[in-house]
């Protein structure tokens, strides 16, 4: 029998249904979500979550002239069931296939492109201004989760909406988690109009006492009339926004259709931004997903009986390596702090935080803060280690340079993810990290070649006196080339063959591709020297000085964009040096990665050793 | 005879001063600042504003135990005179004299490093927790503003402070005002706070009311008693902060020394964080700076008694220059809309909000908002042109990146102040931008030789259809080199000498440098070609390669740092397509830049003529 499901191949489709089919559909959502993502993996548990709000905001707004932006967007697989995607599910975070987050370019539905957190207020209230000044009546809604409303920019955002008094409405999608578990004030604060019913009691409490003295009771109500502001504290939950200039409603169950939709219909009337607070169930639906959100975030492949991941682990990731040796130096020097800005879990600091729960601080979505507030740590003595990932690092690009490098205090940054991360595609790409941070003087940039370097550079960062970074990839850690280990020292690489003719020098990850590149080359009768980078801040000249007097081509490699990365600066010095060498630089050219997996984008950008190779020996063939 | 403020010689000195003679010393550091800030320049509105605040701190704190973090920083003038730097404020923002913020490096009173804004809650909460972990006891106050608590870290701090419940004071230093005129919710809400009378007048209401009924009035009270929280709602201002978990005391006159003292002995026995909100008048004391605040805020030497400028403005700034361009492109096009972080006249942006009210937004001290809110009103069919100095775009770096270029919005980025600022020093330099926003895919990158051409790049830009910056420097525009002015071609620089033997590839500011480097080489009997790079990103890569083949030496020049600029980008060009010339990269090399004027910064960094000139003839020399 054909499901209700198979009758939305299109935006606003949803529209034909009836209200008795609701429930069903939702079911059908759910069951679609589970097997898809069972089987390609993905972000589970928000979606869970949002079946029926994303039915609600989809029955109350017309495509593609409404506007629907969704904050960090990995939430948004239900919005592209609705709007004639379902049939890209198989094709979902695959090379060319269909992104896990809103894409401009993939559908008109879809109004801004999302990635990063705390975004969709911004962009929503742009894109309400613009409606009015383009005369136009089109709806905008901007759908948040609880944890992105302690990103910074969402209050920045909030604050500017209360004062341009546009009509805009902002879903507040409270599951009362970010990634992990939520954190701070705002938290809090949302926790207490949760269980708003105390007050709704406490107001009629009061209410009814009042009437039952006519007389007295009247004289109340009328000071309390005078001071309308000060009645609408004692009653109105919501104040921290409404005392902003912002419209609160809510906060109502997310998980009853009829109940949003009559809401937004309410809010819709209301002059301004309005915020309709929604209470929703992470996970909901699938017993393990409500269970262990955290873990149904995003996953790989799993059985549905089990809620079991079908790949098995055996390897180590870098995180893993993380992890343990930040616990074991930490031991032994109390001074070490660390910082994550919401994922405990995620960037391997979780043990750290059983071991020393004092000495860690989760500062909520809040990455720019993170990073002052690191350096007011290392100013007053203690040596923070400061874990975010590289794409989230560029939030704190200012920080870094402004209140850590240019008062030189010790933090260690911690860029995890770096490189080439795949499936989450171009918002989630850690490319950069070598460009921005690269131009900020004072600070020094590292990445392992493999696991055993990552303990050792770890070793060094935290004791090194300054500001140092160290980034890896996402993934299993590379195990191999253990036999060499030069020990660290300052602005240094490692040397790890010393051959002719080609100089094949590689920053972290890419070592290993080096190492498969010479096999390639030695083939051809070439014995190509390969460095291990080590440092790529400040970029070892002395040993480029020497190589060049035996060599007579220079590789760089790395997954970093080509403007400002290593293989720059590197080209730079020869130039201004005037080194009899010649230069091949292999890196990401100026453009954003899209998803798929990581050796996919790696041939496709010419990372993976066979393309190396092939462009050492085309240059080879140019140069003689 | 001696005054009170020549017992003021170092640190904690102020505790000797009996409290009878406090006025005094309040109006000898007024006079003091008067005479200093009109002779020299400097910021003055807001110290004015701070003293009474300040000799409260420093009779309240012990230096340099405790720890006090000036947020922004320009208001730290009286805390320099307390703490033993009187005498240097005839050397205040000079060359090698004292900077104008505060630095670690100049006094152990100075606990951080402050420039831009909402910095101050996110170190200060860090040195506070690492007091706790490194189980000292001394006192950490951060001095925030009204309209720093605008920017999105301020609240990241809070949310954060909330959670952590270390001790900490926030002074938030309220004159309803950033630069300019406040904006936004946040104001809204704190203009409610100052005028709390009303909610302390309910509240004796409604308590005399229920006094009067002694069996009725006691069960309301019972009822109000039972919901604690919802009583506090009702009676107690500050509940936006206190809903989040932080205490709040005030508001305070800001001008009352005692008061202040008291307040913070209060607040010192408060668990976790106080905010201690002081309302204090900008300009205090001074006529013309109470009265005219934003002119007053930073200003050049003036006359005291009449307040007026002693430095006559005759030339026109490329402020001005790109402000009355952007009016008159604006009156022809309607989707042109203009967006400030609370700097409209700093960016010139006042004369379009004067023109256009409603297509201007002043988002408050917010860049990260004013970038994506942009990139929302890009994306729904209008043209934003976003104004901010170059350093404060540092904190937009992700929003440029991730809600803009990734999908290719039309914004316009006017990066006013690019290159060295001169006396605010190394907060504010301009010098990062070219690196940063080079790193970026999608971005084209614009600097103008003079005021013409300023005009032209911004016509080209509010017509170009994807993400383009335009930076330029602070002050006069250049009037000079106008005969040649080739029309704007995507991607393509200008060439306005051919000569032979050296190229100078010059960026923005540094074509008139060019035009008289290529003077003194004329001497030399050398005819240098003279480039206009126009375009920063993309580079002009066919340009390069026509000038390879009859020259040898190719001479970038910018205002930026080495690592990512201009300069790296031709060299590794010149280096990966081995053309066969050298390269000379005048920029600045890897480091901060402090205070002092822009012409002894440029010799100091060799960016004046006859340092590049040395340079090249030492190049030259090597050469052959």
């Amino acid at each position: 029998m054909p499901g209700i499901l198979d009758r939305i191949n299109e935006a606003n489709d949803i529209k034909k249904i009836s209200k008795e089919d609701y429930a069903k559909l939702a079911q059908e959502i759910r069951e679609f979500l589970l097997e898809k993502v069972s089987q390609n993996g993905g972000h589970l548990a928000s979606n869970l979550g949002v079946v029926e709000l994303t039915m609600a905001l989809h029955l109350f707004l017309d495509f593609p002239e409404d506007q629907l932006v969704w904050d960090v967007g990995h939430q948004a697989y239900v919005h592209k069931i609705l709007t004639g995607r379902k049939d890209q599910f198989d094709t979902l975070r695959q090379l060319d296939g269909m992104s896990g987050f809103p894409k401009c370019k993939e559908s008109t539905a879809d109004a801004f492109n999302t990635g990063h957190s705390s975004t969709s207020i911004s962009a929503a209230l742009g894109m309400a201004r613009a409606r009015d000044l383009l005369k136009k009546h089109n709806k905008v809604v901007a759908v948040i989760g609880d944890g992105a409303l302690s990103g910074g920019m969402a209050f920045e955002a909030l604050n500017n909406a209360a004062r341009l008094k546009t009509n805009m409405i902002v879903i507040l999608n409270d599951n009362n988690m970010s990634i992990s578990e939520n954190v701070g004030g705002m938290a809090t604060y949302l926790g207490k109009l949760r269980t708003d019913v105390r007050y709704t009691k406490f107001k009629t409490g009061v209410e009814r006492t009042l009437l039952k003295m006519p007389q007295v009771g009247e004289r109340i109500m009328e000071t309390m009339r005078r001071s309308k502001e000060s009645i609408k504290r004692f009653v109105v939950p919501g104040m921290l926004f409404e005392d902003m200039g912002i419209t609160y409603l809510g906060p109502i169950d997310g998980h009853n259709i009829q109940g949003i939709y009559t809401m937004l219909e309410r809010a819709q009337y209301v002059k301004g931004t309005v915020i309709v607070h929604v209470i929703t169930k992470k996970g909901k639906g699938y017993r393990f997903a409500e269970r262990y959100p955290s873990h149904f975030h995003g996953v790989n492949s799993f059985d549905v009986n089990t809620g079991k991941s079908k790949s098995k682990k055996t390897a180590p990731t870098y995180t893993d390596i993380f992890s343990k040796k930040l616990v074991e130096l930490a031991m032994k020097d109390k001074r070490i702090t660390a910082i994550t800005a919401a994922m405990p879990s995620g960037t391997g600091l979780q043990a750290f935080k059983e071991k020393f729960p004092r000495r860690f601080t989760d500062v909520g979505i809040a990455e720019e803060h993170a990073v002052t507030y690191a350096a007011g740590m290392a100013k007053a003595g203690m040596i923070p280690v400061v874990a975010i990932y590289s794409t989230f690092m560029q939030r704190a690009y200012d920080q870094v340079l402004h209140d850590v490098c240019l008062g030189k205090f010790p933090v260690v940054f911690i860029l995890d993810r770096a490189g080439i991360v795949g499936n989450d595609g171009e918002t989630h790409q850690g490319i950069f990290d070598l460009s921005f941070l690269g131009s900020i003087p004072n600070l020094t940039i590292l990445a392992p070649k493999n696991a055993i370097e990552l303990e050792k550079m770890l070793e060094y960062a935290v004791s090194f006196g300054g500001p140092i970074a160290i980034r890896f990839p996402r993934g299993t850690a590379c195990l191999e080339m253990t036999d060499t280990q030069e020990p660290m020292v300052y602005g240094k690489s490692e040397l790890l063959h010393k051959g002719s003719r080609v100089v094949l020098l590689a920053v972290g990850s890419m070592v290993k591709h080096a190492e498969k590149v010479r096999e390639l080359l030695l083939q051809d009768g070439i014995d190509a020297t390969v460095v291990n980078v080590r440092f790529i801040k400040p970029i070892d000249e002395v040993m480029l000085e020497r190589l060049a007097e035996d060599h007579t081509l220079f590789v760089t490699m790395e997954e970093n964009v080509e403007s400002g990365g290593y293989g720059q600066h590197v080209a730079s010095f020869i130039c201004d040096h005037a080194l009899p060498v010649k230069h091949l630089n292999i890196s990401i050219k100026d453009c954003f990665v899209e998803h798929g997996k990581v050796y996919e984008l790696y041939q496709r950008l010419g990372l993976d050793p066979q393309s190396i190779y092939e462009e050492i020996q085309k240059k080879l063939k140019n140069e003689y």
